[in-house]
């Protein structure tokens, strides 16, 4: 077997493009009520980025006819890595397509865009617009006041071929989930020094899980949750707030009007160092989803956005093997 | 028909006393894990207090055969509201005990106890033992840092019998859970200027659902759940922490190790004004208990702790009419 | 000498008029920075609360030709107590107006206004129109989230003369400074059960010090001081944020356009019962004023707003006798 | 001029000795009251770390004649990066000492001593010994809760060397102060993805201003300066809390009891993209050192650690050519 090329240098998880079905719609609800930043607006689009970025944007929202994730995307280290990545990927089989400037997502440069060995849709670009500072325009802060995109979830049904994929490309693994026999129920991989760039949730896939995206303190997570009661919109949340084991961040679930899931996260690690452990729970510690103890809803576990190809059409879903929600561990059990 | 005598001038809810039956464990949960100071230990007794109290206590664990309420408390205004008290609950043809100062609870002067018409175990005093002042005592704060006792919550059958009474006895209500035809499904009722010294919860009772304990501000409620999942003590913790919507206070509540409930109860209001109006939660509104509109837990509905009458012995529990956790509310219904 | 009639039964502190020189700069001020809600608007005059006050107004703002404090105003518990109010001071001998309603503040019914005996312009009245309840409105949140007034505190020469007069008003005592023969320097005096509705502050006087207005939590104190900063107007903080020694408050003070000084303010302690104890701090402790022992600038010793007469016009201000910024005390001596 | 070799490649600001003249006190003060775990203790040594450090330790307290720094030490990605920090330093001429493991500090692998250009001793390593995860050790925590050393900040009175000193280590520049002409008041650079692993202050050096270390929340900070408070030892409050302008964090300034200085430091932002721009405050805008504008103290300008060099004496100290805190600007002018 022909040895891989060597695979890009990826920075970080940088943003992800959303098909919603009602632009307006979603924009209340990450803008208004999340406190997105419009960064640049386009008849069918929107361009948000947190207060804390410096690059054009971290989400896309993209009007279209089914809600979906049109992709994922990485930023790499140096123009060259997108040379890297095209070849890596073409090596691994995938389908992949050269995306030069000026034809693809307003603001970023020359990209790659595949479909994963996972069946994600998944851009790899370095260059990308710079974008006016506002991390002290506390005047500008609203609702959830997001700082930055922090990490894309995935659901897959093969965790250890998602891990092993990943390990490839050059990720860390700070945490997992693991069975008695060391059966991989879920992974949190990074490449900047936190605990996550993408973790996968085992499920049928590929589906996008959710978006994470991070506050600077757990009280701006409260008030989100607050600001969605106070308007009678207390169903867009679904999960928390709470702390989770894996990663010790508080976090709050949110589904937006397309039911795309987002995460409010805060406060978790530093990874940097070159020889980080990683931190393996057991399935039955209850406490690995949920520091607290507190159930796990169903619907958490169960529903997730469906993911396109490249030609834009969405993605076919394999079940999941390995079903975390299956195991029965305290109230965290749905079986 | 005679009317009743004036009542006592009541100032606030005072303190409560449990009975448990390992006090070591339960000195774990209250002192340790929720930041109790102890004020005074005798052989099979715990008196506890808040930072912020400045008089003796404001719970005694007494170690006994079965956990149980053995009387909530509430402070009166002058020594003659004492004897005041006595009058009142004699005409109204309730159990009464007078205990003179040295033969009742630690620290406590003259009192009156009595199985008040809802069938609960009250004491009435005055004169309580002053206590060193902890309130800037930042060095001697632990776990929850739990600064002074805010409430009872008490499981009654009757409500509107519990509303009215409690009313006689000078009580304002700040707000109330009703159905579409007003009928009674909780009420909050204070004294002192917050949203309530004691609240009704519908079920079986007498029962004593729990007692609300309040910290400055809800980073420390998140503190103590954090605590308890740190030393795998996680399901301690039965529901929240949330918002609820009756009263804004933000919430956690834990099952001691004989099943008590505590509260964890921060930032509700000011209701001090002379014609302050009553808030009426609709039984249908899934914000009431829960403003974030999260389920509530089973338990929470169902389990209470029982109490005694004067004579040590449990007292005989009714089964409610009225039932707010069948009714079906979105992620709230129960049925 | 004839005995004073009994005083009036007050309350709370209920609100103040200031004069400001420039309306729509005040309007910044106030409403866009500090987040107070606009509930009245005249053409020279804006009425403002708090999200948690259920009363129409805590604060107006009347435009005017000198900065200025019109009056601070209490409200009374039964309608009778204006009747009790005017008798009261009129045999004090001092300035007394009644104002029937419609002739005064808007919104406010049956008041009587006086020159008090420290020379300060007070208002006493009952009534006053309801508010819709914003308590649960995050979405109306701004800024500082200002929930409610909280107290004023005033400049007098003359301590206990002060002292003297509000403990015949009723007032209750928390907190003093006192000089090591318990020479009075500062006192904190309440009827609401919270440290203080009034505080004395030695100075030159009468002049109003400062308001005092609450958040629940010190998260928006320091918000609060993050967005001055972000539109280049941090000079309108004076002093803070910091804890104080006194009360235990988290506190921050500001200047309005018009130099008005605003204490953002959390977290003080419950003082509502009958016997509630006065602390004394020595002037010597220097973290009365701030706990951590931070300097006070001579700014917050010196400087104050002027007061009105009944017939509008500046009283005259004496100097002060007793000097506490002149005590030498640690970083906090300004001598 | 020979090319210099190519330098270690660094990972992180990894820990910092400092000689303490009374241990006892030191340790009440680092363990006690700032919350930092022992890892190890020998007769006269106390090796210490945060909650989140998964290495040895981050602060080594050594008992000695003389308040000193003894040494920095940075984290290298590779065991070969101690070869070449060695070759790296001989070419710069300057003083160098190999330690093999188990002649240095304890828990620390094969190390190099160096006085650096600056005159500051600096260590660079790359193997540590691993340490229990306390991550989720809520019950652990005490005080200030520190979860991780940030940064060192150093006095050294040229600033444009140290910048390009650690320039061409390959450190990038955050933030720095600079006068109407560019000139270099003051530089943060980060090898880790965050504002800085190092800071430089104009004074006269080389003496280390202050170790940074790391809380999650801003209330962590408040809970650190009311202990002291407390404990009446708020003398050890040298300045803040304050939100800086330079990295937007959180702060409080402390001295411990032989005068070294300590910043505790909350909640800055991400650097780790490759072409992060340094973000540039003229000398004149108040907000640089305090977003709040509140004046800096001239201590915190003024008194520093003096260093030691490889032969444990006293590294000689130069004046300072350019002096920031001579520039009037505002509250924050000391001149």
């Amino acid at each position: 077997m022909t040895p891989l090329p060597r695979p890009p240098d990826v920075v970080r998880s940088a943003y992800a493009q959303l098909v919603v079905t009602d632009l307006p719609k979603a924009r209340w609800f990450w803008v208004d009520m999340l406190g997105f930043h419009v960064q640049y607006e386009a008849a069918d689009s929107l361009y948000l980025r947190g207060t804390d970025e410096l690059t054009h944007h971290s989400l896309v929202l993209r009007q279209g006819g089914i809600a979906a994730l049109d992709h994922i995307s990485y930023r790499l280290r140096a123009p060259e890595d997108v040379d890297r990545a095209e070849d890596y990927f073409r090596a691994l089989g995938c389908p992949v397509l050269r995306v030069p400037r000026g034809e693809g997502t307003h603001g970023v440069g020359d990209a790659v865009r595949v479909v994963d060995p996972l069946g994600f849709p998944v851009e790899f670009f370095h260059e990308i617009d710079r974008a006016e500072r506002l991390i002290q325009r506390y005047d500008l802060r609203r609702g959830a006041e997001i700082a930055r995109l922090d990490h894309f979830n995935i659901c897959t049904p093969d965790i250890p071929a998602a891990y092993a994929h990943y390990k490839a490309l050059g990720f860390g693994c700070s945490e997992t989930i693991e069975g008695d026999e060391h059966e991989l129920y879920a992974a949190w991989m990074y490449r900047k020094q936190t605990v996550h760039d993408v973790a996968f949730t085992g499920g049928a896939g590929p589906r996008l899980h959710h978006l994470g995206v991070a506050t600077h303190e757990s009280h701006q997570v409260l008030r989100t949750a607050d600001l969605f009661g106070s308007v009678r919109k207390e169903h867009h949340i679904e999960r928390g707030p709470g702390r989770h084991g894996v990663s010790n961040a508080f976090y709050l679930y949110l589904r937006d009007p397309d039911g795309h899931r987002v995460e409010i996260y805060t406060s978790d690690y530093y990874t940097g160092d070159p020889d980080h452990e990683t931190y393996r729970w057991n399935v039955h510690d209850d406490r690995r989803r949920d520091f607290w103890g507190n159930a796990v809803i169903e619907s958490w576990y169960k529903e997730a956005t469906p993911v396109l190809g490249l030609d834009g059409n969405s993605q076919p879903v394999t079940d999941t093997i390995l079903d975390e929600s299956a195991v029965q561990v305290g109230a965290d059990g749905l079986g």
